[in-house]
């Protein structure tokens, strides 16, 4: 693969204009099947199936938005790379690869809770170039742009997403999605961060992430992430003025274990407590 | 105070219309402070506050929003008793007591997270009569009625809420706002409950027994909680077809440490294991 230019501004624009088409494509699939139970049994008046019936919205919802973001794709940028949760690897040696997530926060979305949302990253030849995270039941979106980070509400309105300062870690507000997801060696690195934050909060997944790029909190701190539950969400932390790296201060693009902060400072801390 | 009977059915409209001209007083108070540095940063070109800084928009809207649902009250029942998370009691011997807290969930509140509520709960004398659960932000209104529990969604679209069944603690997904707020014997309890459970996960607040009632999670395991935190929830979790009462089986009412569950029996083996 040869090495070649950045896009330019009109090509960025065609991508980043592709990346809302893609979010809307699953928004129209996902929000069809959140707490889609009401649906059902308002409509036919069958008795509710539960998580374990047969009857599984977020597999359906993730395989079908997985689906209509790859048919919107084909049809746009046939050449492109594909990877998603779902249906894995397309085109693999593109420069261009669209890294996604269906929903991401499938335990939020299966209890009905609105913090989960459908995460669309591109990335250049691996480096992460522009990110889209879209809750569709709170009508929210977040992005990234070439020059900044931007959030749209129910209503239509825009503002840009910007990151707080943040001294160091003992005014940092903290969340995590679950203890239980850290090995038991992590959880020892991710108790030193808690026990010199300001507070900690579990849940959030991606929307912890656009909160923290909005200016809302200072530090997530994670392990075991994929690509497809970070690459879209890189770009909108970073543009915000926020810094996301590996444990180890290294490129998140991969997963792994995560650490993203909306000061550098915080950020400069935490790695220091992660990998001392 | 002598012993009265129920409130008739024109009574109990009344006193629905009330509670719901309360949560809208109360929202058009916190929907103006909720992300407030979204708007200060964008009118003033301020720096932001942050959390820890003079501007304290939790602070600012609970108290605003507990003082417009006592301004309305005091037009509406003057001769009602209100008891809020803010301001304390009033008229305390009075029949009507209005249990208010402007916001539940204060540390989502504060991280922009869409997992807080308003609360506004009814007893007479002494027993809950009726509930509402507004969020504001996400547009979503649940209450009880005098035969079932209803919510409302962004537009308009209203459903009834029914818990789900659930057979035992084996099948039951699990919520807690935070491991952290239980006693360290209360954990034990706790963590007893959830190495049964088939699934355990934390934050909520309010809106986790929002969607117990909704038929969306089986059970809710907390402690320490006050009045205010869960008089307008238990009938809406009860109109619903749930349980909820004290660990050991008792009258939510007052707090104290909670058990909700969206079957019976699924309550009645967390109660088991709880005062075990």
């Amino acid at each position: 693969m040869s090495h070649k230019k950045p896009p330019k501004d009109a090509d960025f624009g065609r991508l980043a204009d592709c990346a809302q088409v893609l979010a809307d494509a699953a928004a129209a699939k996902t929000i069809r099947w959140f707490r889609a139970d009401f649906d059902v049994d308002s409509k036919s008046g069958a008795s509710k199936p539960g998580v374990q019936g047969q009857f599984d919205p977020v597999t359906i919802a993730d395989r079908e938005a997985e689906t209509a973001i790859r048919d919107k794709l084909s049809e746009l940028f046939p050449d492109h790379g594909v990877f998603g949760e779902e249906f894995g690897s397309l085109n693999p040696d593109a420069r261009f690869q669209w890294i996604i997530d269906p929903i991401d926060g499938t335990a939020a979305f299966i209890m009905g809770w609105p913090m989960w949302g459908t995460l669309i990253g591109l990335t250049d030849q691996g480096q992460p170039v522009l990110g889209v995270m879209d809750q569709p039941y709170t009508g929210e979106r977040f992005w990234s742009t070439q020059s900044g980070a931007m959030w749209r509400g129910a209503q239509g309105q825009t503002r840009e997403l910007k990151t707080r300062s943040c001294a160091g870690l003992g005014d940092a507000v903290l969340s995590t999605t679950h203890p239980d997801y850290f090995s038991a060696e992590d959880r020892q690195s991710f108790d030193k961060i808690k026990g010199q934050a300001k507070t900690t909060r579990y849940g959030g997944d991606c929307y912890a992430y656009a909160m923290l790029a909005g200016g809302f909190s200072d530090l997530i701190v994670e392990s075991g992430l994929n690509s497809y539950d970070v690459a879209a969400l890189i770009p909108i932390v970073e543009k915000a003025g926020g810094v996301m790296t590996t444990w180890s201060g290294d490129s998140a693009v991969n997963g792994g274990n995560i650490v993203a902060a909306g000061d550098a400072r915080v950020h400069e801390a935490a790695v220091k407590l992660l990998t001392g």
